[in-house]
């Protein structure tokens, strides 16, 4: 189980109705921050998950609306308890530690390690795991903007049933049927007994998206593949944009949608709106007609994403 | 006339309902900003005095949340139309450039020039001016805090009346009276005229002070002597929490209005509230039983200083 939520959808400036894009990501007491710009830390308190147990930071890039909160961010963890046996790690694209190190000469001092793991191009695509919390695993495929910016996937795999059944046919005693059931092998009667014997078939686990700010590639629509749920960049609504968002490295709701659809996510949210653009709702059967399963973003849209029965 | 602003009275972090503190000063159709943490420019955008018109902008100390939002504000105030002609000055406490340069990591190109002006101990008190904004002076006091901090004032002086009496008695022409009026020399008759030949007595100009973070200090008392507006912090109101004020570096409300009160100030605003400090309201009299006219400080509170009849 995973909860997702959006803590803002706005690019380039905060407005007082709309926190700059950036999403909070709830697994097993753990939460993963996605971008930090100039007042994340509010709408995170107004959405109360908490800010003391996040561990991790993503970076999609280095543009001031997503990292200009980060100083006063990690302060307020601080403040909030986290101490010297937590670190906290930011991924991000390669280049985040001087960053970091720049933003945080107004917060030299943080009761916690701060680890940093700059991701490199070999890093990337074809996705392999980046970063494990736990059992989430996450990955990392290089988006197309302005600048080097990263878009993100987080998949929790989910183990084979266990079939009490087959366990009861070979005879193995209950109390060694757990280890199975994690998928480890056990000893029995002298012989090995690989899980695979009492597990079913593979399920399909949990996976999310997150892309900002880039133009659609091949490469993201592969990257994304079959997620339950991407989030991405819509800049812009109006289709009449389309030059600018092909200028400014952003994509239009129908850019979005088309990705998504085929990337054959489940679900579409639309979030990171043009300040020119106040009421992205206007737009949305630019994404819709495309992509039925398309949502306007709004602060604090919110999911728990379930394994599917 | 000068109109004065609060855009936020909280210490430490931003809230949803509270923003950090900072002032805004309009004079001239230049603004002035005091202070730049995480989510002013939200709080200066609701305000709508404008921001492309911020010429200067005054810090006072570098803690995160008075200077955490600087990268977004600068970058703002560029999208909205300031460009290379209009340089805007950032005054502050010796270590500003280097302050600045680490928070400019990511806001590095803007199209308009950014000076920086270190205050030194020696441009501070006894209060000499520091910078001057057409006839508006800015001055600084060293504050006591943890860290080097600086407390301004801002004196609007006003030239004495023009006597048209003594004038005609002169026999000076009335095309002249105007550079006399302002204060200028003028030639006549072969004869030096002197303008305090026809101008009265000196009249008092406007003036006020910010201060934040500090302690009280005799040369805080005198440096903000007589203003007409003091707008201090007043970290804590609880008298219970003096230890704490002490050991933080801050002041309680009596110990701002004390303050205000010994320097003659005729009004005093209570800013900078302690994240503990849910309702300053709860402990006003702490201020106003010592200071009458005190005001506990809310966000967008504001207030036109016209000189006196």
């Amino acid at each position: 189980m995973i909860d997702v939520a959006l803590l803002g959808t706005g690019g380039t400036i905060p407005f007082p109705d709309r926190f700059l894009a950036s999403s909070l990501i709830r697994y097993n007491g753990q939460l993963i921050l996605i971008d930090c710009g100039e007042g994340t830390q509010v709408s995170i308190r107004k959405l109360a998950w908490g800010i003391r147990n996040i561990s991790v930071v993503c970076l999609t890039h280095f543009h001031a609306d997503h990292t200009s909160g980060l100083p006063g961010f990690l302060l307020t963890v601080g403040q909030s308890g986290r101490d010297r046996h937590e670190p906290l790690t930011i991924l991000g694209p390669r280049g985040t530690q001087r960053i970091v190190d720049g933003l945080r000469v107004i917060a030299p001092h943080l009761p916690y390690p701060v680890h940093i793991l700059e991701i490199d191009e070999e890093m990337s695509y074809p996705a392999k795991t980046i970063f494990q919390l736990n059992d989430l695993r996450i990955s990392s495929c290089h988006a197309d903007h302005e600048i080097s910016c990263l878009a993100y996937r987080f998949d929790l795999p989910r183990l084979p049933a266990f079939i009490p059944e087959k366990a009861k046919a070979i005879g193995i005693p209950v109390q060694k049927w757990k280890l199975l059931q994690r998928g480890e092998c056990v000893e029995f009667n002298g012989q090995t007994i690989h899980p695979e014997a009492v597990l079913g078939p593979p399920r399909a686990g949990i996976s999310f998206g997150y892309l900002t700010d880039s133009r659609p590639t091949k490469s993201l629509e592969r990257f994304f593949t079959n997620v339950d749920l991407l989030i991405s960049e819509g800049t812009y609504g109006d289709p009449a944009d389309q030059d600018k968002a092909i200028e400014n490295k952003h994509m239009t709701f129908a850019e979005a949608a088309t990705l998504a659809k085929n990337a054959n996510a489940k679900e579409l949210w639309l979030t990171h709106f043009s300040p020119a653009l106040p009421n992205p709702n206007y737009f949305y059967r630019q994404a819709s007609d495309i992509m039925a399963n398309s949502v306007i973003g709004h602060e604090h849209l919110s999911k728990t994403l379930i394994f599917p029965e």
